[in-house]
């Protein structure tokens, strides 16, 4: 399990995390997350994931595809506190440009000896708004 | 908006919401929510309500129906700091004593003047392992 790397917040784990989807870099990816079996990804598909071993596994099939794939989105809503931080997102899936979506989802930050890293998302299909320019995207706090 | 109740315990906050459920109890759901109109609530449908008074409506509309209604869960996991705690669990709903599900729910609780408070609910269908014995159910922490 990658350890190396040292996240200072939790915006920084998230922009870790959509970074290596846009680069496929499955090891980047997996770097995001805690270093703890019970980590958790549920997938908009409704799939509940648990542990390193298994979310792995997806993301490399998810990652292994041939579309260039990207996802944008707005933040709805953050909760900070000192060893937990919520954010919850509306991201939009552009596959080859063309955009899927929205997909809510929820992640949840911990941090610990290496700084911070993503423990759960949630992820889950509908009911958001369609794309949003930016100037008017709702940041809390 | 009720703001009478004080919820020591994250705990406390859940265990109402689903006594209120079963009750059909509006005012009793709504006094678990923060005391915040950033709430958010996501429904299994993928509907996403932001504030109390789209939560209330929607809540009225669900706890306005005829059949007898108790959601069961699993907890599955919790993470818990001083101002905010997070527990995913998995739901099962039980509409005349029939199972609909499983759904999957994060809940995230805030602390505020009031003790502990529902700050936002993202519930999403599908995924989970059947009904486990309560005896094998996992809980963290």
């Amino acid at each position: 399990m990658p350890a190396t790397l040292i996240y200072p917040t939790p915006e920084d784990v998230e922009t870790a995390f959509y970074k290596a989807i846009v680069q496929r870099d499955l090891i980047a990816l997996m770097s995001v997350w805690a270093e703890d079996d019970e980590i958790i990804c549920i997938h908009p598909t409704g799939a509940h994931l648990s542990g390193f071993a298994a979310i792995q596994t997806s993301w490399r099939s998810i990652l292994g595809g041939s579309a260039r794939m990207e996802i944008r989105r707005q933040r709805v809503a953050r909760w900070n506190g000192m060893l937990i931080s919520v954010h919850h997102m509306i991201e939009h899936l552009h596959l080859n440009k063309k955009v899927n979506g929205p997909i809510q989802a929820t992640h949840i930050y911990l941090r610990g000896p290496h700084g911070w890293r993503l423990t759960c998302r949630h992820a889950s299909p509908g009911g958001a708004p369609m794309l949003i320019p930016e100037k008017e995207r709702r940041v809390l706090h």
